[in-house]
């Protein structure tokens, strides 16, 4: 006698399921089974219609279901500075226009006014976590935490007052009650987000270490950025910035090093050998002139790559599908090689990479038994994705961001059919022109 | 007594207009009068309202109106390729997939069945004119008219034998009278398309130039894409491509160098001083790792800049907003300079730069009063492009094609509210399944 069916929560039927572990793999007549937030089983349509009685079907006739993508450094508040000034060299930038209009807008609402935004961005993007770097940590982990979105929030470092906090003690003492604030949470995570080598001091730098260590906290931190960066640590601590965090004892498996422009083939291997992570942000390295990631020098050496858009004011989007593009195309011409960053390697950078880079890859970034069911579904029927010879291809070289239909995180149906379920859209809009009235006046 | 006002079949009021011509200037409260598939007037709306009594009336209160995007260099039947062969260097993709591919498939049918596809794609992304660049121009040219889709059609000049012509004379013969044939239609134009340095021979190219004087048309010509190319023809005929262009007398006004990643400063001083046009085409660059071509030296030593996206099988997509932000942000980390092809720039590079490669530049590529009705509206309500400090900034960085609402060329609407008006989509999906499968299996 059959056994009866199990019954589950969900069952989703996609026409292509992109699991990204095993590598290169797209499977078809395949069903992804889950149950209270986790993927309980990825198996043939059949098999499944046999074992399970979900409480929900969604089939997917003409899209490819992918693990949510993970962005893997963002400063998502400033989505509210989205085009306030493009086409300017980066001290320009900064300090003549992103820095004045932060003075007159920072504070808690600008902080969740700018998440809200982004989380709604995001999620019609495909993107289900992200690796946040702004001030206000507790505002922003409140933020995703209430909007269901899974998040890693930076405890920010930087030598000088700023309207989180006013002193070096303020940044721990402050960070470290966020930390414990959110610990017991399942969406939200904290990393240690000292700014970058050139606004933080050794001192800081030491006291980061420790606790990293000992709360097994990620370091997320700006790293060799420009050829300028390192040309100035150079002249004031006379070694390279990478070197720096080295002697410093922050060159392991906890860094996560943003934009690594500059890099010799020593520091690719230490990287490798070290366990770093680089979180690769192309868009904005190209839109900066900063410079060119050797991603692919990175990824053969098995350093691990993950992918992030940087914030929408110098990107000016959140598109990971677009990232992965530019990763891709860019990758390529900066390797002189037509096969470096295939398709397959850049997705798995966007997804696995990303969770990887967290801490997080046992929990999300596959779509493999036991993991969150944090999943993407992107259309393909539509005409700029056909013919379709190669569904990851046509991902990663052709869809863009509007095709995502369905989002999921944790089990939540976070986005319907294009339509987000827990977002008034109208409601982020007013506040989106409230802030360009204020930050543009 | 006022006079009665103007009847006309026209009148567009968008939220914002941006002419192109003049340069950089955003418009607010202003429309634009088509009457007879022309431009008659660009002029605050109130004017507008007092001296037209337009047949039509179309308000666009979210939307930009641009000029519509002419793609400077296209392979459209090869649409049908996207996605075919992926991640390999440029000869192994040519001689080991599309090559073949193109032998299984080329012909008449094939053409006009990619070109269908491509035109779909091309008005869902706002673009209105292409330059054309495959067999086959007489089916090109018949299935543009038929479409109402804008295109300069290539002659093409290859020297081997292939399913178009068989000897050098038949494709002269064969082209000449394509060029005879639609000589006389409003939407349609011919060039001279000589494939490329290592594929044409010294005799062909001298019967070009002199056909290019006598009938005042194009020379449409890949030229210096890669290195390999430049290093062979040192080689073979002891100069660069372009010097051995220069002998044969093609290095004048006529002439549309599409890629040009190899340059010299001296080569770039010369195509500015002959009036040469670069069809720059970013995307397939970097994903055949060809090399990055110096957009910004060109544009600032005033050499007129125009922009594509050469086929769909190395791209992999024919949109040209998506294109517009990689040419920026490329030309940026190339030029180590980040206000390098700012928004403007890039924007008139994609219109006006391609209308004058063309030499259309008195027909399209501007709003301006006299010049055919060509254009595309673009929504920048979307929270992707909320905030909105700059319509030109945001249609460059942060918009996608999706936003294109409506399209027109010579004033007849080919795009409603995304809906194509004499395509039908579900005929052409399943045309492209087809081709699919016997290219695929």
């Amino acid at each position: 006698m059959a056994e009866s069916p199990q019954s589950i929560d969900l069952l989703i039927q996609p026409r292509w399921l992109i699991p990204v572990e095993p590598h290169g793999v797209v499977l078809e007549d395949h069903a992804v089974a889950v149950d209270g937030g986790r993927i309980l089983a990825v198996l043939p349509v059949a098999d499944a219609q046999a074992r399970y009685a979900p409480r929900e079907r969604v089939e997917l006739r003409e899209h490819a279901l992918i693990p949510g993508l993970v962005n893997a450094h963002t400063h998502n508040p400033m989505t509210l500075m989205r085009g306030l000034a493009d086409d300017l060299p980066l001290m320009t930038w900064l300090q003549q226009h992103i820095w004045p209009a932060e003075a007159k807008a920072i504070g808690p609402e600008f902080v969740r006014d700018g998440i809200e935004l982004a989380v709604a961005e995001m999620l019609r993007g495909g993107t289900t976590c992200c690796n946040e770097n702004y001030f206000f940590p507790d505002v922003q982990a409140a933020t995703y935490r209430r909007l269901g979105f899974r998040a890693m929030v930076g405890l920010p470092f930087i030598e000088f007052p700023t309207a989180w906090a006013a002193s070096r003690d303020e940044y721990f003492d402050k960070g470290l009650a966020v930390h414990d604030e959110f610990r017991g949470e399942t969406l939200i995570g904290t990393s240690l987000a000292p700014h970058a080598p050139y606004t933080v001091a050794n001192e800081t730098f030491e006291r980061i270490r420790v606790l990293s260590d000992q709360l097994d906290l990620p370091v997320h931190l700006h790293l060799h950025e420009t050829a300028h960066e390192v040309e100035e640590s150079k002249r004031e601590h006379g070694a390279r910035p990478f070197a720096r965090m080295q002697s410093l004892g922050l060159v392991n498996d906890h860094l996560i090093a943003v934009h690594m422009t500059q890099l010799t083939d020593a520091e690719i291997t230490a990287c490798a050998e070290a366990g770093v992570s680089v979180a690769h942000c192309v868009e904005s390295n190209l839109k900066l002139a900063s410079g060119f990631c050797p991603a692919e020098k990175l990824r053969r050496a098995g350093v691990n790559l993950a992918i992030g858009t940087d914030g929408a004011a110098s990107n000016n989007d959140l598109d990971m599908i677009g990232e992965m593009r530019s990763a891709a195309l860019v990758a390529k011409a900066v390797a002189n090689d037509a096969s470096a960053m295939d398709a397959a390697s850049t997705l798995r950078a966007a997804t696995l990479g990303g969770a990887k880079a967290l801490g997080w890859e046992a929990r999300i970034g596959s779509i493999e038994p036991g993991k969150q069911a944090d999943f993407a579904a992107i259309r393909l029927g539509d005409l700029e994705a056909q013919p379709l010879y190669d569904a990851t291809s046509q991902i990663v070289y052709a869809a863009g961001r509007h095709q995502v239909s369905d989002v999921w995180i944790a089990g939540v149906r976070k986005l319907r059919d294009r339509v987000l379920s827990d977002l008034d859209v109208a409601e982020v809009l007013e506040k989106a022109r409230r802030w360009r009235e204020r930050i543009g006046s």
